[in-house]
């Protein structure tokens, strides 16, 4: 036999980039503990646990409120497979590299989909929803509230309100935003939402969170057609986290853990303390990285603390400076996605990692690779040009 | 706010249901390793060495061989989906509740399914499928290789060769068999399996790993439609999986280091002598359940040494004696599925449990259970009626 792989070392990391961030050695802690069955008394017990807690983190009384057992993406899926059949209309608020996503996904749904259009790094305006859903009359429109290839916060707050006067159902990316800013699903009139575990809840990449309102549980229950998806189809998995017991899957134990534990602490912390803390850490890291020369993609007010994405510098190069953090500093930072690849940087502070002395760590190492490299002088002029 | 749940307390059980089992100490410390960026290039090198690993584990060279984000449920349908358009004809081995899962999924494929049906708790004759194979000349045949629900022993060795005559794709569940008994996936001409990180593996649930041939790789390449699902494009993930390294999903981390130490844990030991390992303490555990009076719902020779399926004695009721055991011996087994509800038990020696140690703490337990509940007297009757 050819020799095996050593043993795991992973080397430590401050993770940075857009996920995942580093989760809390409680979370660690709770994936470490013995497995228990998929129907065992105690593990019921947890996914009441579970899904109650993730009520209160996403501020909804939905029933239907549960983790997918898969990553984020999966969520993605999930909300959209459930609620479109083929030839429904759906309009995507489309800015930016994850509503291409729910583009492609809606389309193997067999959707009619509209995309509603905005430049990489700009917000989607109210107004402009209006006359969309005013044209196209769609089942659904799905939107990104925070666009993690961009770090634009995504005004949300009256996006359900409105779409219910259409009798339009309201899907919502919640990946980059649950944890670290307000996510109201009932206040906001959300049909659909989904999420993470990694980012803003500070658990491993392996669940996501959803959960339905009860108009978009009417609309599953109006289908004429199957989910397309047996793994993801709400209907039947409910039947596991609700009170039949009705095996469907495996639930996979110990990332359940890593999600209760991190919804533990996000609860002690106050999700008011938790925003805030986003926000503060954000306003420090803002101060410093435009000391340096750097600037923002989003405009003022419609940038996410959690995740900041700045232009790479004229003159500074991406990939050197990130392999640098990484190699000397032990930090990862974010490449650009798609339109913004070599040209963006994006820097995340979620969950655990949105902490001073993070902040002064990364500004610390990214001050000294951009000298290294000359980088802090070509930013400044082009600051200044800028400015100019 | 409202009290939160307490801290996580599991009680430690003896898993010896269908699924999961208990997982090693060293998977379980896998697990509490300080996350790695998904494109880390650390991260990129435990891919590669867990996707080499699976492929030794699985007996193939297959290019691709990976392990789908999320349970085995999600590998079947990996399968089903990129290998199904609407319209192709599909055979499916019909004689337990798995077999019946890929029936729902390959109708939401549009598939023409039909069924090769066999009572539950027998397995599908060679004969019967090369007569349906003639009749239909499906597109797939799927087949369960080791049913959980009936602890059946698919005889599989000469079923892919037979398939290749009639230019028909072989998909193969080996959920509860990888890591329990011969799986070889090349030798046997298998084009498209799936399986998952617990049972054999001895990993918690959570993962399943798949691989496809290169006729089912062909296949893929003419399709006229998408894949129906974005999550389970194998096409997609394999860009990330592959060299190209292409941003598909963020895997989940902990769960790929869970499989990688499960892997080196099975590679270590070698896999013919963790064959071996099953059947010398299955034969301990039927010398011992044959002594209590049950009976395997299998034939002999027809039977999994890694899920012992028995018929509940009449007299003997199911729910109390698991109950008991839960109880009073921390110790789980399986109820019975679908159309064996409260007629069968299901016992797994799986992985790490498949041990001496467990075999006998098992036994002295239910003893003592059927005792408590005059369960062994109304067994050894029922067993001498049945021999008489």
């Amino acid at each position: 036999m050819t020799t095996l792989p050593g043993q795991l070392n992973p080397p430590p990391r401050l993770l940075l980039g857009p996920g995942p961030s580093d989760a809390h050695p409680r979370v660690l802690a709770a994936m470490a503990l013995p497995l228990v069955g998929h129907l065992d008394p105690y593990f019921l017990q947890i996914m009441n646990e579970t899904a109650e807690m993730l009520r209160q983190v996403y501020r909804t009384q939905n029933k239907i409120t549960f983790p997918v057992s898969a990553t984020g993406m999966a969520g993605m899926e999930a909300c959209l497979v459930n609620l479109l059949e083929p030839g429904d209309r759906i309009v995507v608020g489309s800015n930016g590299f994850f509503s291409q996503r729910m583009i492609d996904i809606a389309g193997r749904c067999g959707a009619e989909v509209t995309k509603l259009e905005r430049p990489w790094g700009e917000a989607i305006p109210l107004d402009a929803i209006r006359d969309e859903l005013r044209r196209v009359r769609p089942k659904v429109l799905a939107i990104v509230h925070a666009e993690t290839s961009t770090g634009v916060h995504q005004p949300i707050e009256q996006v359900g309100k409105l779409c219910h006067e259409f009798d339009t159902l309201l899907v919502v990316d919640a990946v980059t935003s649950l944890g670290c800013v307000p996510v109201e699903v009932d206040a906001w009139e959300f049909d659909a939402v989904y999420s993470c575990s990694q980012k803003g809840l500070g658990c491993p990449p392996g669940l996501s969170p959803v959960s339905f309102s009860q108009r978009a549980i009417d609309a599953m229950g109006r289908r004429k057609t199957k989910v397309q998806s047996w793994y993801l189809d709400v209907t039947t998995i409910t039947r596991y986290w609700g009170e039949d017991r009705v095996y469907h899957h495996t639930a996979p134990i110990s990332m359940v853990y890593a999600l209760r534990e991190g919804l533990r602490l996000v609860l002690e912390e106050g999700l008011e303390g938790r925003w805030q803390r986003h926000r503060t850490n954000h306003l420090a890291l803002k101060a410093g990285l435009e000391a340096l020369g750097l600037r923002y993609v989003a405009p003022e007010g419609q940038r996410l603390p959690q995740l900041n994405a700045v232009r790479i510098p004229d003159g500074v190069e991406d990939l050197p400076i990130r392999q640098r953090l990484l190699r000397e500093f032990s930090i990862e930072i974010g490449a650009g996605l798609g339109d913004f690849k070599g040209k963006v940087w994006r820097i995340g502070l979620m969950g655990f990692n949105s902490q001073p002395p993070v902040v002064l760590a990364f500004l610390g190492a990214l001050e000294q690779c951009l000298n290294a490299t000359g980088g802090v002088a070509a930013a400044n002029a082009a600051y200044r040009k800028g400015a100019a």
